[in-house]
């Protein structure tokens, strides 16, 4: 049996829209052999830095060649670029606005080209969904086996977003909440490298949204029904949380929020 | 490689529903052989309409030969049929009660028979959810290969909906938003080709709850942030939306508010 | 074609979750060749009584043979295990925390296993997601045909929840709401034969709170649009429903509602 190829598809177009089906009818009607993965159409509307985020945790997951869809598209119908790039193993189809910026902190780029080839398009392109119109077949050809080279010339760089790191003094580490997932778990981006010439992690405390907790802790498990608890998450960052709760309604907090590790006390 | 049948599923049994778990697990444990795509599960509920329009824009996207299957079904367990059509170049099992109406506007269906042969249901039919006990079982036979003229007899007509459209005048395009989308831009039922005869776009005026939005743009992007812009969107259709917000909240305008187009001022 | 093995999700992650991906990716890295369904991730946030609810009436009718992984975890990080084991035709790999309750009490597990051997786990896994670093990477295994006496020791039980059962009396059935669906209709934990011994559905009448229903309904069109019913769901289980509306605003009953059946009036 050939392996078939596989495509994913990351949008800002809400669980259930129709329009992820267009790009998916499109897809399937250039390339029949292929296995269609939604990575997730929740990321905030227009929120490029959300969908950098997913991006950069969520495709390295995957299998070596696997062709990534992004669409966050604010500027769809402006002169932005749309751009085909590899990082690691994975291929990204994306427009050039930054979504790719999270993976490219982590791994140079080793290919990157300016989608500009109108073959590899639909016949007729609208002015507002080029991911349906351009990004989808040209993922399609791709899984078809397309030279990526054809797609249009190649790029020296591409758009980056700032990377939002955390501030280092001799006793604390400064971040902020990057995003709250779907439990409430605020997510920051301090990550456990960055804390650790704090000393032992029983012993540092984390102050949010004028609370102070004493202690990171191994596990949700560990903490009391209700007690607001921060922990190393499975990506590996600092994480705050409400035992059984919701931490971004109990600590009124959101992306954005000042986060603060302190050493021992 | 043999290419595996393609079936589709469109409801408005909301996201995660299970019930849409239930009808793929009887579709793949009759055929097993199968790709199975999610259209969308957020039709609002028993909204029929709305089911038809989405169905309209998004199957004749796929493949020759997909099956769509259809549930939005207020009449399940009255007399109303269930029906197999074949419309373009696909091919749809739903009930009888309008869902295929601005398909077959579209194009006139090629087949059209009424599901009455209990051979091809399951064993045990409820009288709650024929879209898991009659529609899945149908198009899992139809995925295996069962002549569709073995459903049951074929019928002259099916029922439809009223289509809603605009109004002309010399000077004016009368309609009304046809659904607001998930970034909050309501769509109408006016399309490019009803206001060719008033003029430029760039020209025109569209009035909506009270606000006046002078000249058609081509594309979000060619608006301030916080603009109310009118535009026609992917599928043709004229849009208002705000630039970088929401449309629907910012007019307070939903499904069935006027709009109207007025020409060169 | 050798058929591909079919992989199913089950979560309380939230639909649209990037975390859900991370589980893909860690399936199709190690095993290819898979088909993937989601069942639902909108199990509420840690509710495992619900989880095995969808469990019970969904799975079964998935293929023989089919692996179910289940993430709902409050547990996770903790000393609580994560077991494998068959029950009907159907597989499962989740937390040993009373998910496969319902299915249990329907049929008893042919196999049961704790998952603790470490080759079938990803190399590193952290101590807040072991649905990817763990349930995930053994369900690729098992799909790869390994044999599941390697997983790990066999175990003679596993955690059940307590069957919330209805109570009966000589002229009358007890039960409660066991979950709201999706179109706002309450699912009760009192099945059909439960109340057969009342006599003619046609003459029952169901009290829930402080409204009264007389007469069972065979389905949803046989009531006036607006009119508060009681019927036999999809599932066989008694459910009181809205014509055309939602029952649990209309009746503001949730999850625990009593409800009670009474015979022939």
């Amino acid at each position: 049996m050939l392996t078939r190829p596989l495509i994913t598809l990351t949008t800002d177009f809400g669980a259930g829209s129709p329009y992820v089906a267009q790009m998916k009818g499109v897809i399937l009607s250039l390339c029949r052999e292929v296995d269609l993965i939604d990575i997730t159409h929740a990321v905030g509307p227009q929120n490029i830095r959300e969908g950098a985020i997913v991006l950069a945790d969520t495709t390295p997951r995957f299998p070596p060649g696997t062709i990534h869809v992004a669409v966050v598209d604010p500027g769809v119908g402006t002169a932005r670029r749309l751009i085909y790039t590899e990082i690691g193993q994975q291929r990204y189809v994306a427009p050039d606005n930054g979504l790719a910026s999270f993976l490219i902190n982590q791994a140079l780029p080793q290919r990157l080209i300016a989608l500009e080839n109108r073959a590899y398009w639909l016949p007729e392109t609208s002015h507002t969904f080029h991911g349906r119109d351009i990004l989808a077949p040209v993922a399609a050809h791709l899984a078809l086996g397309v030279d990526p080279a054809l797609l249009g010339p190649p790029l020296e760089t591409c758009v980056m977003l700032d990377a939002v790191l955390p501030q280092k003094s001799v006793s604390n580490v400064t971040g902020e909440v990057l995003y709250v997932d779907s439990f409430g778990n605020l997510i920051t981006n301090i990550a456990r490298n960055d804390v650790v010439f704090l000393g032992d992690m029983a012993r540092l405390s984390v102050q949010c949204q004028g609370r102070t907790i004493h202690g990171l802790i191994p596990t949700y498990a560990a903490a009391m029904p209700g007690e607001v608890v921060a922990l190393f998450d499975s990506q590996g960052r600092l994480e705050i949380a409400v035992a059984g709760g919701h931490a971004a309604r109990e600590l009124a907090a959101t992306v954005g929020a000042v986060v603060c590790v302190s050493g021992n006390l």
